[in-house]
């Protein structure tokens, strides 16, 4: 097992074994150990000591279920702290499978002009992954479904793909890292943060995998982990949410628009209301209504990644029966949409399409669109207007910069007010002032304001693992605490988070997840372990944020949250900074 | 005595009787109290909960020489922490008259499309000050040198003049409040973290006051008082910095720009060299020289603001003889001038003049605009690409936009990772990796990267008080923290900063200055005294910056100034971080 480190100053690589003490982490805890460990908390994101760091999740490459994260770590651009965000791709199957346990991409070349492609192969005569250089400059400032084709020409069919898009070679704080998703396109994104960004810097556009003849994941307990894996399956395979031809499966991450409009939670025109009166003509429903009048039949979706037996991939289709863009997720078909104020499926769709040509994150790029609406650049509704605003974008025009920066960063460059972020990073789909316990995971967590960083919403609006009130602040710092820790455990085992649903509802599927790591590391670890595995992460990535600057005092929602009455249920967020501060402080 | 409250939600004012336990506070200490107690440190600094607060100093409005300067204080877009900047102008003095220790500018209108302009008489009958306000929406998105004079004529002569500029308006982080000169020109400036938009933020464009028939500064005991006043015009008038036909009178504060540039402290092309080959086609001698030529005879500076003995303020000739700009200072010379790369006094002039027309900090600006060549935008040594980005900022384009943030915004918008800022505020004009003491003041001090902070400049390189190396760091922690207190008092007492040369050398001058304020109070103060007075002050900045998530972690130059040699001395930034940490630790 090996850590492969990539100087990007000479375009060297060394190859490392895994120190033993790194034997047990993988995914979000490798990343954040090795950025805490390695990058001063000080440096310029986009400067020489930065570090963008890739690791697989401990059973990821493995035959366990919906298990093809990938982790990637930096010290953010967007927010100036800590970053892990994770995407579901073959190609953190590919990497497992050749027992690299991070690539660390390090230092960056003294010439800017030039780009540079990663290839890894590898090498059977030698028993180790094998690392060359190509010159890539002739794949910058292209949309990026016109350059994965020709990556695949060039290296083969087989191949996964990570990059950044030309908003990443710009330096934005809303450039995500890209990879391939099962139909070879760019849409899979660890997309928060500006990691593109951090990669656009040491002037990397692509890491080519190609793990054919790779030995894949060694396995200490075999029937253990079979064991495991069963209990897994069986969980998502009946659970209501995650099941085939289930809630997800049917009307894909979006069903959760009507939900979340229903409950008053759906942020609309720029966190001025949690009800949008367009939210039916945009929801899971409509999808899968309208696909099955435009394609002539039912549509389900699809797996993003490897083995993943949920399948919340959708598509959106023509009016001729043609593909427009995948995937409309409920994040993004949000961001772009209800909280734009814009009902237009068949823009919201063209818009994804673009942020995935360009590099863009989805969630930053609404959330920042709504501020500019709401600084008056155009106004809300106005979806052409909005597609040409992430045009600019993707231009690098000084309309482009002035929003590539992310919601924080558009929000003074307009001179808005009612900016919702937590520090620099733009608020997802779940209002803080009609969900308490989301409210409390955006101020506090690690990540900057991040839905999947502690997914209270899970018990507040599903009621899956019982039913909390959304609207009480009460007993939801302690809720957040706990699922921020358990999510650090999940992004590090290398599971989808969507597994929360069942394995939360379903006892046996949690014990599933346990012996599936149990029989990959040869570990014992009880529920009180990886609990305690994810709150070390967690301190980890708190450190690091203290040392750079982040303290307690930004573990806030914005203020105009806290002052101003949210529709329909006219709550401002008033859970007590006390009850912020017992999150991380009793942790 | 009174504090005197604007409120512009519902365009309402109260008088209240100075609280006697702020009997002592005036300036700095009054606006960063009022800061401190009144303004909560997390609220947004453009919404409602900002407060913009005015004081005039100790001795302001007295016969006390060079000291009629005036505070304002407020959260600071720019930096998200406590700021004051203060100018030297009669609107000072005569808010000084009128028994005003603090006007404090509080809430936001709900409309945002009007204006509001605000007069303060005295009400000779009433025998207190007299508020009203009228609709300023005529005045807004305008040249402040065409605005001033329509100001003269609706209010009369006598009046002054405090207000923002179009950039105020936008709601930039780069906004300063304006205040007229003798000349009644928008030339005189609290410009530095973007205190022209927190006013603009609250729909308020211009304070007007005439101070005709006031009772003018009390004074407690009129023998002391003047004893104090005449020990500091004798300082002020025999050191060769401060006297008549000195130093500054004659080359005003360009005079710096040689001797930086000899010292290889004065930063060129956006701080990659301490030597700048253009330095004496843009020194305080070629502005006087060159005024000779046009002109036709010597001219010598004029006082930005009355009682001035010093007279520092310049203004540029047009070859036919009329006045191109006023003042160009050292520090807009020098930011506009070599950091630009840019030696063409006639540009720099008329830059300046857009600053000032606008309402930008030149600072600020110069600082911006170096970041953008560096970033690509234009090249540097452009003198018309740059007065082309000034226009964009005043008209508030996308591009202005990507600007008006300052320093540390513009660095992210255009992927810089040279930028030479702290806490987002641009570093002024002299070189931390060349003298050092300076750079601890920049990293440490409340304000953000603030020379006047704590300007070790005088000893480390113009020999004020004993000289010392400026490439040392030994011993430089504690100087700065000397500097810093003492700066914080004599921000207080509303003498110019440039007191400092004749004081620091001149004893008695010293002494002067502690003697005027104890005539005035009728304190018994010791220089001790005063010294704990500033390091109270600062106290109070820091608890505040901290509570607002700026903690000591912030308090760090950026780190390319740590790993990238300075010629011509081929110095890093090499101060430890324990010598940093130890000015506010050890205060």
């Amino acid at each position: 097992m090996w850590i492969l480190r990539i100087n990007m100053t000479d375009l060297s690589y060394r190859l490392e074994e895994l120190p033993s003490a790194y034997k047990n982490l993988a995914g979000r805890a490798m990343t954040s150990t090795l950025v805490s460990e390695e990058v001063p908390p000080l440096c310029h994101p986009l400067g020489p000591h930065n570090k963008l760091v890739f690791s697989p999740g401990i059973v990821t490459g493995t035959t366990a279920p919906t298990s093809s994260r990938i982790s990637v770590g930096a010290k953010s651009p967007l927010t100036g702290g800590i970053k892990e965000s994770n995407a579901g791709s073959s190609w953190g199957r590919d990497i497992a499978r050749m027992q690299i346990k991070a690539l660390v991409v390090e230092g960056k070349p003294a010439d800017k002009k030039m780009f540079h492609g990663v290839s890894v192969t590898w090498d059977v005569a030698a028993g180790k992954p094998k690392v060359e250089f190509f010159d890539a400059t002739e794949y910058t400032k292209k949309d990026l479904y016109k350059v994965f084709p020709k990556l695949y020409k060039r290296f083969g069919k087989k191949i996964s793909i990570a990059g950044c898009g030309m908003v990443g070679e710009h330096g934005y704080g809303n450039a995500g890292v890209v990879f391939n998703d099962l139909a070879k396109r760019p849409s899979r994104y660890s997309g928060r943060g500006g990691l593109g960004s951090v990669m656009g810097s040491k002037s990397l556009k692509f890491i080519v995998l190609n793990a054919n003849g790779a030995p894949g994941v060694e396995i200490a307990d075999k029937v253990l982990f079979e064991e495991g894996r069963k209990k897994m399956l069986e969980a998502l395979q009946t659970h209501d949410i995650t099941k085939p031809k289930g809630a997800l499966n049917t009307y894909g991450t979006a069903v959760l628009i009507n939900i979340l409009n229903e409950a008053g939670g759906l942020p609309t025109r720029n966190f001025s209301s949690g009800r949008f009166e367009g939210a039916a003509k945009i929801a899971g429903e409509a999808i899968f209504e309208g696909n099955k009048q435009r394609v002539g039949k039912e549509v389900y979706n699809h797996a993003c990644s490897p083995g993943c037996t949920i399948k919340c991939s959708n598509t959106w289709y023509n009016v001729n029966g043609s593909k427009r863009a995948s995937c409309v997720e409920y994040e993004s078909d949000w961001a772009l949409g209800a909280n734009c104020g814009i009902d237009n499926l068949d823009d919201i769709a063209t818009m994804i399409h673009l942020c995935n040509a360009y590099g863009l994150d989805t969630i930053e790029t609404g959330v920042t669109i709504a501020v500019a609406m709401e600084g008056g650049v155009i106004p809300f509704g106005d979806s052409k207007g909005a597609i040409r605003l992430i045009k600019e974008m993707g231009k690098g025009s000084a309309l482009g910069r002035a929003l590539g920066g992310g919601t924080g960063f558009a929000g003074k460059a307009f001179g808005v007010v009612r900016v919702p972020a937590v520090k620099g990073q733009g608020m997802p789909a779940y209002e803080p002032r009609a969900v308490k316990g989301i409210g409390i995971t955006y101020a506090t967590s690690t990540m900057g304001a991040d839905h999947t960083a502690g997914y209270t919403i899970a018990p507040e609006i599903l009621g899956v693992s019982g039913k909390q009130d959304p609207l009480t602040p009460e007993g939801k710092a302690a809720l957040s605490r706990a699922f921020q820790a358990a999510t650090a455990f999940i992004d590090s085992t290398g599971h989808c988070l969507f597994i929360a649903f069942a394995i939360l509802d379903i006892a046996a599927g949690f014990q599933g997840m346990i012996d599936e790591c149990n029989g990959v590391l040869g570990t014992k670890w009880t529920a009180n372990d990886v609990n305690a595995y994810g709150a070390e992460v967690l301190k980890k990535e708190r450190a690091f944020n203290e040392a750079a600057g982040l303290g307690k005092e930004l573990d806030r929602v914005p203020e105009f949250m806290t002052i101003e009455q949210l529709p329909p249920h006219n709550h401002v967020f008033d859970v007590p900074e006390k009850a912020l501060d017992s999150v991380y402080g009793e942790m």
